[in-house]
């Protein structure tokens, strides 16, 4: 038996993880914002922030912007959140936003409902201390990022674009750190070109091969060259270009039939030391090496992104090793977010959240005390940048 | 429009297509025989053939034996049907019967009830003719020929064995004939080997590939390899032994999953040059050669048999001949049949019935004279080897 458990009440808690907790209590699955958005416009707007809601589709998203020129500032994240899955199996309820042994608990807690309260409250101090900070602070909040990512972070750059709002340096909130807060910072990420490969054959009786021809047979020697193929050899920043069949479909069901397809379900995680169109057409290449009767859907996730150097890596590592004793290691590895849709603008953008280790899982969850770090680290980044 | 149809009654057609009629208007899809056995046996006992019954599982199945002792000649067929598929779909109804044009119309008609109603009323004249011939004559009759085919023939022939009845000389009805009615007769089949390959890994997110290990990756190059073996050249009497994937299925159906295990069917229709041994030690040695983890479970359908020459062949052969003025054609080729069962007990074993355009298809039809025809063949063979 576990001692019952005397829920901590919110008036004992920072800014910071009342915010928090008061995003969890809000059970926003993708697309859905469950007025998660409402509660940061409101203390944003007591800061002085422009707010637009900008709504694509059946997705909340908004910007706020505090400042009218100077270097562009802008905190991006999401409020929407990964199903809980069976919530059976959690310890607490996932959107109880409970507190125990300095964790706090809930899904969204570290992706990324801590972060949006760590900005938020990193804002408030800073407003406070800098009420005339030069440049400008933006935020970039959509509710589907979890999900299509379709009308969320890539639509609300294109209406910066259409009014001319340039943003110079992004922090987006994402869970980057591995340990411990601020332990590791993504100032870049690999590409994600995704492939559907249908190869036709002819389909007939496997008594009568000669009157058919074997799409799995046909498939299987190009599979083998593209799966050994050396696409990069990756570079300073990026490990090398990774190619993985992740599915692959064939057959009648019936163990008598040759098929009269195969199809296969493909993804690169891709280097800066190639492009999107490269990987096509090599791809092209070898298949046609094999003579291979195949049409290919191509999907694009993104192109791989690097913020080599610059103020705002500069600032991010500074404000870390500040706030926390520790330098933080540089890294571009793991999976798309939306930052791939910032960094074609030209601005400068780095990943820096809480630890990743539950997310996505059952039981997600962050130390407390990380989110009151990460809202220092923030604030550090602004001083920095915009005093 | 058609003009409109005066169906043939009954009484204006030969014994035989009478019975293949009456045979056909019984919806015998496997494994029921819906009454088809009771009206041969009812015929065989009026000729003096002592009737065992031998139901086994849900299958209906009888042995019939005229004579008590000398060479035993076995007539083996079945009575079960294909399913019909959509039926609208058939220009007449599948169990109506209907002759047109004369074809004899309907489920069955080639495959293989037509052979069986040959073969009754070829014993029935024959019978008249030679009340005291020589030897024996057996029908062995299944209703689970197009199905499993566990509960069916291979039973019998376990009965058989037991009761240490020896069938010297088997005519199986199944319909070998491709553009006229005896041009070719089937003195073989080839082995059929399954096999279901699970190749295993380790599952993993594409963005870890380091973390995981992809079966389908590993499976490509050595599915290629067993593609290009050549397992044999085959010989004078078979083709080359064939492999062929049929079904491959590895995968989430999630993009950004590499997938624990791939499953591969696969099939081996071989000649008697291997063995289904020799086939399965080959193929773990090229397995084992990609070092695959991987796990084979074998399923050997039937070993190649071969009836290369005798009296049964020479029998079929010379009565072909005698009834329709072509020589036939000896073939090894196609997809299975039950003589897989008795050939292995000694028995030389022939195919030979009506053409197989349509079987299996949407308005299965034969000619009607093709079943007189194949009856004078089947009396034929009875007078050259028990006369």
């Amino acid at each position: 038996m576990s001692p019952p458990n005397t829920p901590v009440p919110d008036t004992d808690l920072s800014p910071t993880l009342q915010l928090a907790r008061a995003l969890i209590r809000r059970r926003s699955v993708t697309p859905e914002d469950a007025g998660c958005q409402d509660l940061m416009i409101e203390r944003l707007q007591a800061l002085g922030f422009a707010v637009e809601r900008l709504r694509f589709g059946a997705v909340d998203n908004f910007w706020a912007q505090r400042g009218d020129d100077g270097p562009l500032l802008a905190f991006a994240g999401h409020t929407d959140v990964v199903p809980t899955g069976p919530e059976a199996q959690w310890q607490t309820p996932p959107f109880a936003a409970e507190l125990e042994d300095g964790l706090l608990k809930g899904r969204g807690a570290a992706d990324m409902k801590g972060s949006l309260a760590a900005m938020v409250t990193a804002c408030e101090r800073f407003v406070a201390q800098h009420p005339d900070h030069r440049g400008r602070i933006g935020f970039l909040i959509t509710s589907d990022e979890e999900g299509p990512a379709a009308d969320g972070t890539v639509k609300v750059v294109d209406w910066l674009e259409a009014r001319n709002t340039k943003i110079d340096w992004c922090v987006v909130g994402e869970p980057s750190s591995t340990t411990r807060v601020g332990d590791v910072i993504k100032n870049g990420r690999r590409g994600s070109l995704g492939a559907t490969l249908v190869i036709k054959g002819t389909q007939g009786h496997v008594a009568y091969p000669h009157l058919a021809d074997n799409p799995i047979h046909r498939a299987a020697p190009a599979l083998a060259a593209l799966a050994a193929e050396v696409w990069d050899e990756g570079n300073a920043f990026f490990p090398a270009t990774s190619f993985q069949i992740s599915n692959i479909n064939g057959g009648t069901g019936a163990t008598n039939v040759i098929p009269g397809s195969v199809t296969v379900v493909c993804n690169f995680r891709f280097s800066t030391e190639v492009s999107a169109a490269q990987l096509q057409e090599r791809t092209a290449a070898i298949l046609a090496r094999y003579h291979l009767d195949a049409t290919i859907d191509w999907h694009l996730s993104g192109e791989p992104f690097l913020t080599a150097e610059g103020e705002l890596v500069q600032a991010a590592v500074a404000a870390v090793e500040a706030q926390t004793g520790h330098k933080p290691a540089l890294s571009t590895a793991g999976g798309t977010s939306d930052g791939r849709f910032i960094a074609p603008t030209g601005a400068q953008v780095v990943e820096l959240g809480p630890v990743n280790a539950t997310i996505h899982k059952v039981d997600e969850c962050v130390a407390a005390a990380d989110l009151d770090t990460l809202s220092c680290i923030y604030q550090d980044m602004l001083a920095r940048l915009l005093t």
